[in-house]
């Protein structure tokens, strides 16, 4: 850990209090962008030492608040409102404010990533604050939804290969093949942040289900491309904004895809995942269980089934995919023979399907009851 | 005034609850998406209905707020954070609901339009979240500027025939004199309002400092369009959206409009408006003055250096160039001969002049003790 | 007639010799824009004079001609290609190397329009190289199909009422309605002439096949817009650009145009033109007929069937869509009331039914034999 | 060499005579895309025979030429010009048949390329068709100026590693340092190759006249890109279609990217190259000297000055530059160290300035009397 540098961090926190105080608009956009340049210049420290500050010094005026606490009425809503008024805090004005300059948006996003990369109980209401803005900011209706291809530009198929969080992109020849006639991938994209996904899904368009990851990733595409497909499936899904944890886009991500590619591809009748199990092993080492071929699908599904945390199972990819109504599939051992793979999983991955027909009963009856919608398949092992 | 259509509003008003308990992305989504449809279905008196009931039933929990209110510990950051959140309203949370649909953005500022054309004051917290929620939502950081020509879409065009609120553009051919060669037409642009101005202003490009709108409306295109130009006339700026009301961007439309002149045409030295008077007659008609020609001027340099509210000049247009840090440079008698020019300010129009130079310091000088530039003309006539 | 600028004609032609004696690209490009702007000011008459020294001076050289034509063995298929070579003529090379510079596409074709409102006769090597040269650069290879709508920028849109030949545009607001969401109109468009259509066609989509061009024109657009239509009606087809007359691209707009909305829009089952019958009026005059309603369908389809040039029929739209493998479907009376229609064929219009199943055979039916296809309505009639 | 596929040759040489007999649009559209097919279909060896087959079949009808051979007045343009036509060969009208289907253009470019690559002398007529026919199809006025930058598809940007004839890009990470902030990158496109460069030019902006490629390639950004340069250097200049061989872009390229770099940094007054001497070591061997580095510099004066092919310069490189009017400026040893620098050239490059002021003269200089600029460094070597 480095020292902060005090005298930059006191620079910076002038000039934000010299553009909350600034009235004329073009003054206010001249300020603002300076503002962008200083927080760019801080290190990861020193932005830790900020954002203490903005914690204490730039809450909402405690004058105004004091005032609107005496006089409040919570019968009468003009009363309430005016208390939350009174409530929002400088900072929360002094974020729109950065926003007006150009990089002002990614000025705060990178503001929550080193609030997150600290600790953001160090800083409690900046970090409400912060979630708080971007939430609204990062609203889906704010999103575009993009194909990305081999003629997207070089600028924006290079943050794939650096985002890429599941199976990682090993060269531009890896990433070529993930681009190629049978395979598809969408992100979402803000104005704000051009060329920048926010999030992103990487499809192939096979004929059957996979059952293994390095067979989907190493297979050449046929030459037909996708003509022959009947299923289509996520096999890697990566959030590239580490400041906007938390700020949920996956699901309707997988929602606004799987209507793109039918109405592209009518001859898809299969969506599924082919997901890792990242919890598998750990908890088959704590129950002493031995990865033992002919047992682990067995071991996999109990896991999925009867690992559980707060009602809901244990395992993180299983949650965010029930939740959504997706249904276990099918459970595959060889599915990821990487070193990673065998390392989380003794190589275990899930297919979790998403059907149509099934969709909104399967998330209803998880979200109410914690019931867990599984495939034949699946049912036959238990 | 017709009667709210009741059962709409309570069908409507059901699907803003349902849209608040949802938790599954994509059913919140198609919810959203009915609301859009159910809120453009409801005329302005069932909107105004939907409106109050907002202000009573959407309110902040009073459970939660008043738990918040019994903890709350003013030196504690995160307790005056917790204050906050629990005196949000869920309004708040239904626009931003609303906004991930597609036409959502859209459907927010459309009820905020109906909310200022009844009473805000008969919903004064509705109001006021619709006017916070739309200030971020169009932070100037989220808006485009883009030169509007010949060569724009019809569809946008026809909007400056509709918005154009200063001087009436009476026809396809008017609209192509305006967008000619030594014309500039700019507006802001929302990636979710895609081809809706949100702002837009009209520049003229000639030699010298028109002094008639007349004339400068009137007379043809120059051969060589702009090449002699020494000047750029602000004649018209108009605001498109009625819901956006109060959330001024005309300052830094100027601004961003004139850095853009500026790079494509350095021989540009002189910026300036040509600007109606709009309060003129009616302060010479209750004064007695008469619009003699001789005295005219002189009584316009008067209206705008005495005739004052609350310390600043009386007359909006001024006050708004004034606080931009623009000075008076000269008063035009029979700048605008028209019917209208007559009646609001018996034909005397201003040119208010941008002058890089002096800008800062006169809207400070302005801002801070209201002293008001002008030009040696105006100075020599008084 | 005005007398020739000999001068400018004379320093136009020196022009054209230094350009075809220049070596350097570099050089080449600057002349070629010099002469670009050389022929643009050239008057008609003085254009005239030019293309008939174009005619004399710049042939072939008669040196190498005279070379060639002494050595030719037609066995050869060597010294033929050299005698081809030989006889082509310095025009060619001129009219290649204007192309070079921005506009001299255009430069070309407005060559070609001023030859053609003159008489080609008087130069008709120099036509003929013209069009040559402009039926390779138009290749349909090169043309792009574009939709055109009230998207599209204005500058394109008055072209189209500036160019529509068939059922003039009277406003902006005619032009509208032409273009919303029960019409569709298609343009082809080459990458050297941006923004200007070579050619035009507008269609109305319809419950069933219409009658009357006052009707269509007159009509409100369904709430429903295209949705409930199955009917496509090419209703007006405009050549653009007076310089590429006979080079015809017609009949692949109509053929792409119908594959681009059977894409669009697979209900529709009915494609049919309404067309006017321009020669039908002169030829009953002709023939002591009357326009008697009980008689007038008999007599438009005698005139379709019975008069004829060169053993096809007489009538051009006739032609053309009958060699385009169409039908004549039916015969409307009242099908133009306007001064024009009635002028030209007493009001009749004409149904051509582009029916995929039947169109080659029509084609070839009529092209070989001079066959005529006609439906069952039209069959009833006769 | 395979044996070629006769039948396969037959049965495109069947769709060729019916592309040219077939009179309806729409239907010679579907077969032009049909032979497109066939003619990707052949490989090398049938191609060849195909090429053959056209020398002898696809000439002009000999029926008609002998009647044009036997009217002939050489003093009458258009019995002239009737001989030209009644010359012009069937291939000819088959090129442009086959144009009108999407891939046609690149068709018949794939057809010449084949025709250079076996020997074009087996079929003259041929490939002078194909020569002039493409000669017409890519001129420069239907050539587009493009940037190509790290923004563009990736699509695009494997062409560059793929064609990049001077100095190997060896992989995306070399790629994009080309493309980086002190770089540029431009080409010439045609409209119906989309993504496809004809030709391209990489540029190096630097601080001084850069001696060595190694050190140019190898070389870091710097922080501030290209603001401080003052020299543009063209180190790589490459044409992407065998098939155009001999239409030459180069000229014209380097012309209007000059100007492009002119208008976006007025602050460069050096325009240079650094470029190889393919020949130089062979000369020098063939002289009996050696790579002394204390002579080389001299040597390779001498090489460019002396040794010649048709009284002008026997390096190609050298031909193409002082043709375009540049001067040798300076001879550096240690420019290329790579093994194929040393293998061509003994490691030396050539600096050729592109200096505005003497281009014309020089230029001029050179294609009357072959006279060589040189700088004064190179003037000092001699």
């Amino acid at each position: 850990m480095t020292t902060p540098d005090l005298d930059r961090v006191e620079v910076t926190l002038t000039t934000c209090r010299a553009l909350l105080a600034m009235r004329d608009d073009a003054s206010r956009l001249q300020l603002a962008a300076q503002l962008v340049q200083r927080l760019a210049d801080l290190d990861e420290t020193s932005t830790g030492r900020l954002l203490g500050r903005l914690e204490i010094d730039f809450g909402p005026s405690r004058e105004h608040l004091e005032k609107a606490l005496a006089d409040v009425d919570l019968s009468v809503p003009a009363s309430v409102q005016r208390l939350h008024r009174a409530s929002t805090s400088a900072r929360h004005r002094l974020f729109e404010a950065i926003n007006v300059a150009p990089g002002g948006t990614e000025a705060i996003v990178q503001l929550r990533a080193v609030s997150l990369a600290l600790d953001p109980n160090d800083h409690p209401a900046t970090a409400d604050d912060l979630e708080t803005t971007l939430r609204s900011w990062f609203n889906r209706g704010f999103l575009t939804l993009e194909r990305i291809g081999w003629q997207t530009p070089a600028s924006v198929l290079e943050k794939l290969i650096e985002y890429e969080a599941v199976h990682e992109i090993t060269s531009w020849a890896d990433l070529r093949r993930r681009l190629d006639r049978d395979r598809r991938c969408f992100g979402f994209f803000h104005p704000s942040l051009p060329g920048e996904p926010v999030i992103f899904v990487q499809v192939a368009l096979t004929r059957g289900m996979p059952d293994s990851i390095q067979t989907l990733l190493g297979s050449p595409a046929p030459q037909d491309g996708e003509i022959g497909a009947d299923t289509a499936t996520f096999y890697s899904i990566s959030n590239c904004q580490v400041g906007l944890r938390g700020i949920s886009f996956g699901s309707l991500l997988l929602k606004q895809v799987t209507e793109a590619l039918r109405a592209e591809l009518p001859q898809l009748s299969v969506f599924v995942t082919l997901s890792p199990l990242p919890g598998l092993r750990a908890w088959m080492d704590d129950h002493g269980l031995t990865p033992d071929p002919a047992e682990l699908a067995r071991h996999a599904a109990r896991y999925l089934l009867e690992a559980t945390r707060s009602d809901r199972p244990l395992d993180p990819v299983a949650r965010f995919h029930l939740r959504n109504g997706a249904r276990i599939e099918r459970i595959n051992i060889d599915g990821d023979t990487s070193p990673h793979g065998s390392a989380q999983s003794y190589g275990v991955m899930v297919n979790y399907r998403y059907d149509h027909a099934t969709l909104v009963a399967n998330h209803e009856a998880y979200t109410n009851s914690g019931t867990i919608a599984i495939g034949p398949e699946v049912e036959a092992l238990i």
